[in-house]
């Protein structure tokens, strides 16, 4: 199965290079915490947690290159590559990781040597939180995916903003891995159309049969019964069981419910978020060029008048169950809400989004 | 207002050429049959409507070009410049309207240059016509747009198909000539964004407030009431009221009622099908490059699988009402729709449509 990023054997670093997808599949191995920091700027790594696991290897790789022969030179040669893989400041998975990795460093004992393998067994478990996290969805989901189901999905929610699986990457091929006949209807997601670049390649780099739709066609799939379900992915989940996600989610969802398709929402726990009230979400308004331009040529009158909400938000009414890592909440309201995120220990969560 | 094509008094006919919009303006004006020719050849006039007036005016730019001192030579000269326009077989209202010009030349006495004079004001005619019927349509619908409403509307069923203001065209237009501040959100329309490129654009030619989407953000505007009502074309009404039009209609249409905004669908009773029913509607699929390429590169995996259907089937029941030339429907069903065909002479009613 395909992973985004992934610590070899012999001490480098491979990644698909993501400014390249779909139309050309790049893997890029190094030995260089620099070249992991340029990627990391060049987003040929990107979302939340793949970001956050390049960082954890970059730190290690930089304690690999090294010449240190004392605890103390190490951790001084690992600070400067904190900074130097610090490239996005909004990041906060970046930060978090090369933090973890420092504090790691500093609370073991031991030669330069054994500190760095110390470290470099760190990173891998950064990056295997991520895919245990994504696995555990995918398992959660299990009961609720049918043998034979074709599954609908929109945006990207795969391997490619994780480490590996993705969220709804993780409920398809999870289950497909159970059943071995998995399908994907995918909307290509206007207008960044992640769906078209991203959900579409992953899917057919692991063989699994995905169709390619706009999102206009949705009425039309529904109707005709080519789905059995939509599986979404989420960027924030209120305590009320409201839902933010990629544009057109929204939509999606109200057609859904007027087709009785299920309509589920799979998310890792630290998405939820138990202080905003829906009238209180801001959702971002981006450039209108991200609508007028496809591939660096426009596509309507350059000066058009664009409204372009980078999100919205699908009710809890609209919603069959909410599949998350610690569990599935079915008809999701409060006070199920509530329930679950008592359950889980999030003050300890690290920040983590797939989308 | 912005005119599709047109006679000029200088015997001049003018056109916008449609290959280059909306990024570039350009009205060509000629005096040569041949020149119409090839304009409907290489789609720089396209649409049924607009290909029927433009060829109705190229046999009288042909009468106007020839040496002919008699009706005799005249009608050979008129024949062959009718062969010369026939460029595109399927062009229904291409060979209705040189044949209509042809027989009126046939019924004419006089001199050859007398005969001329009325072969001019015969494709005068024909393009009148197409404007007259939209400008029912557009009447019609003014009793329900209130003054101030923002239209929703999909594709393109604007001036660009047709001789000027269009079938939903009209509908905008004339409510705004009458109240002065209509605005419109356009669905950009993919895959062929129609609504980006061609509606967006005509729309402000007009001076007309033209805000673009895309297709996935009508839930969200119409749940921040951000539009009035839905305004749609057809490409065909069937007896039971069924209307099969551009896909992202019947998606469109499932969330107006979702939100109770009222679903208009504005077209000529020439696009009335008394004869199919629904379920033997068959729906065309186009080629998936349409999906995976947009102005010349792909988006998306080059061997994508692609579902393309071109068109959608959206059920009366999700219809506020149907807007022809011959009156409203308000909640169609099968009985109302009869009532309105019975009504009408479509026996003699010439190929149309505005999509």
């Amino acid at each position: 199965m395909f992973r985004t990023i992934e610590w070899l054997d012999d001490g480098r670093v491979q990644f698909v290079d993501q400014t390249r997808l779909p139309l050309e599949v790049k893997y890029i191995a190094t030995t260089s915490h620099e070249r992991i920091a340029d990627a990391i700027r060049a987003m040929e790594i990107r979302g939340a947690p793949a970001i956050g696991a390049a960082a954890g290897m970059g730190m290690a790789l930089a304690a690999l290159e090294s010449n240190a022969r004392t605890k103390d030179e190490l951790l001084r040669h690992l600070e400067r590559a904190a900074t130097t893989l610090n490239t996005r400041p909004t990041a906060v998975n970046l930060t978090w990781a090369t933090n973890r990795m420092l504090k790691a460093a500093r609370g073991l004992d031991g030669t330069a040597g054994e500190i760095t393998k110390a470290l470099i067994d760190e990173a891998k478990e950064i990056a295997e939180e991520d895919v245990r996290m994504c696995r555990r969805i995918g398992q959660n989901a299990l009961p609720l995916i049918k043998p034979g189901s074709t599954i609908q999905t929109i945006c990207n929610a795969g391997s490619l903003a994780t480490v590996h699986l993705g969220t709804v990457g993780a409920v398809v091929r999870m289950a497909h891995e159970k059943y071995g006949n998995i399908k994907v209807y995918a909307a290509e997601t206007r207008p960044r159309q992640q769906g078209a670049r991203l959900t579409v390649f992953e899917f057919m780099q692991d063989g699994i049969d995905t169709t390619l739709i706009t999102d206009g066609m949705i009425g039309t799939v529904f109707r005709e019964k080519r789905v059995d379900c939509c599986v979404v992915g989420a960027d924030r989940i209120l305590r009320t069981g409201h839902v933010t996600n990629k544009i057109g989610t929204y939509t999606m969802a109200i057609v859904a419910k007027h087709h009785r398709i299920p309509f589920y929402v799979a998310a890792p726990m630290s998405t939820i978020d138990m202080a905003t009230r829906p009238e209180d979400v801001v959702i971002e308004e981006r450039h209108p060029d991200e609508v007028r331009i496809i591939n660096g040529q426009y596509v309507t009158v350059p000066t058009a008048k664009v409204y372009n909400p980078a999100f919205d938000i699908t009710p809890p009414g609209l919603i069959s169950a909410i599949i998350t890592d610690r569990g599935v909440v079915r008809r999701p309201n409060e006070e199920k809400m509530k329930r679950l995120f008592d359950s889980s220990e999030l003050g300890r969560a690290k920040p983590s989004s797939c989308d």
